[in-house]
């Protein structure tokens, strides 16, 4: 199919009603009419490129528009805000047919349906590797930023980490067919940002970050910005049964993959107060870094886990 | 540099004052308090591909981030918009060092210092192929879409059509040194939005596109989009002293580059009334398609030009 017969498939795909936009795909630009009442637009872009975020023989082609969207879509979770609308950006290779087209697309619609974010616009291109890019535009009254986290605050969060990170490792080391794996291999092909958590948050936390790049880093982004030290809980870690099984099957250290698998979006909040649908693993102090709080006393950890730029 | 320091440099760059924009890059999403009384959010999204959309031969890299920040900020002036601002996401490959992605990012900190609309935030992935994803927000009262053109309007363009084409024609050829070249060099080089021109416009057009694939190929959309034929006048677009100059010093077809080079930017509008900047280059009829009105009669034209995908 030509450029045209391209996006009219994409076009038929993810029509439908979507609040407040006057103009979707098929202009120079969507055209939006703010929610009356909205205080404050939340705007972010993520892009998800093949042989970096996913590899195909991982995951199909749904799986990939399903992921891109969700990863763009947490973004807006972590600030505490409702998505409302989307563009997607797509560079195609020769080796993304229309039919993968014609799945990406469904898998990304699926996506923004389950978020409440239709797609009304965005751009094709070729090139040589592919790539999609998601911007997502959100509403909220006040937004969550990372830099509000206070010493004697709770650290909070709402989903899993480390499994989507086991799923990998499952899928890598060919040890995806273990029962006890599969939860894994779903948490990695078909994550969802936590929309409704991330509203809950919003009612009562101070600071917010989602768990994309691995647990240490973000939160260790979160305490930097603050200012403050944070304190992550082993054992809070570790009661996530779905982590411990899969883990266990697939022969790698659960806490590892807790501290340092990306992927999953879990929302992490500092706040003074308990949270509905999220669970304590720490607590916010005076200082800097990240500590692990053991029965041997705290062990500093390295804000690593996954940089685009490291050697 | 590692991920963090990429980011810090870019945020060094992109400082700067940035109306209604309450949280910039560094978080999760950026923060954005809508302009008070503002009617409509323009939102676009336009990717730039190596490779596809430049040669890294032809183009430094302050040039590849300047392009790629107008091409987006054009959409957007094409809706008769005033661009507000801007997320961009890269993929960087190894051939982009530190050196290269400042300069990237100072092309692009130009663009939108010139556009007026600051880069808010963004997206850092590294990839085999190097691409620029920019996504831009525009505020008006009244947006000009593509299907609004009547039976009676004129067609009014702003900037150039063709010299870009003409520029790039001079590099791939080995032709770019002739002096009646260099104003096709910068054409391609360094396009601007239209920005100041499309707010003008937004008073009487009812419809509008920029010329980003070809004056045939958009002004082609904008027919079908509004259900009549355009009619362009070919005096007209060899009135154009610059593009009649280049394309002589490189041999080439002026109106062959007129009607099907890309990436000028040129804003064309159908409308009763003339309008400030623009000049009539034909007319809207009754009918479909897309007609040269020459001294022989009319040549109907193909709505060809730049297609992604066409083989």
């Amino acid at each position: 199919m030509d450029e045209a017969a391209r996006i009219a498939l994409i076009a038929r795909i993810l029509a439908g009603p979507a609040r407040g936009v006057e103009l979707g795909i098929g202009d120079d630009a969507a055209v939006l009419l703010a929610p009356p009442g909205v205080g404050r637009l939340i705007w972010t872009i993520d892009e998800q490129v093949e042989g970096v975020h996913f590899r195909r023989d991982f995951a199909s082609w749904r799986d990939v528009g399903w992921r891109s969207f969700q990863a763009a879509a947490s973004d807006v979770a972590a600030m505490g805000a409702r998505p409302w609308c989307a563009l997607c950006a797509l560079v195609l290779p020769d080796t993304v047919d229309d039919a993968a087209l014609e799945e990406i697309t469904l898998g990304q619609r699926d996506a923004a349906l389950g978020v409440g974010a239709p797609i009304v616009g965005g751009n094709l291109s070729r090139g040589t590797g592919f790539s999609i890019a998601t911007t997502l535009l959100g509403v909220c009254e006040r937004a969550v930023g990372r830099s509000g986290a206070k010493v004697g605050d709770g650290l909070w969060m709402a989903g899993h980490v480390g499994l989507a990170a086991c799923g990998l490792r499952a899928l890598t080391t060919g040890r995806g067919a273990a029962a006890a794996a599969l939860p894994a291999l779903a948490a990695w092909r078909r994550p969802e940002a936590l929309v409704s958590s991330g509203l809950a948050m919003a009612e009562s936390a101070r600071a917010a970050i989602d768990v994309s790049d691995g647990l240490a880093r973000d939160v260790g982004h979160l305490a930097q910005a603050s200012g403050v030290q944070a304190v992550l809980d082993p054992s809070a870690l570790l009661a996530d049964a779905a982590l411990v099984a899969a883990a266990r099957a697939i022969g790698v250290d659960p806490l590892d993959l807790a501290l340092y698998g990306g992927e999953d979006y879990a929302l992490v909040a500092a706040g003074p107060a308990p949270i509905a649908g999220f669970r304590r693993i720490g607590d916010i102090r005076e200082g800097a870094g990240l500590v692990l709080a053991t029965e041997e006393g705290d062990i500093p950890l390295l804000v690593r886990g996954f940089d685009h730029f490291s050697r």
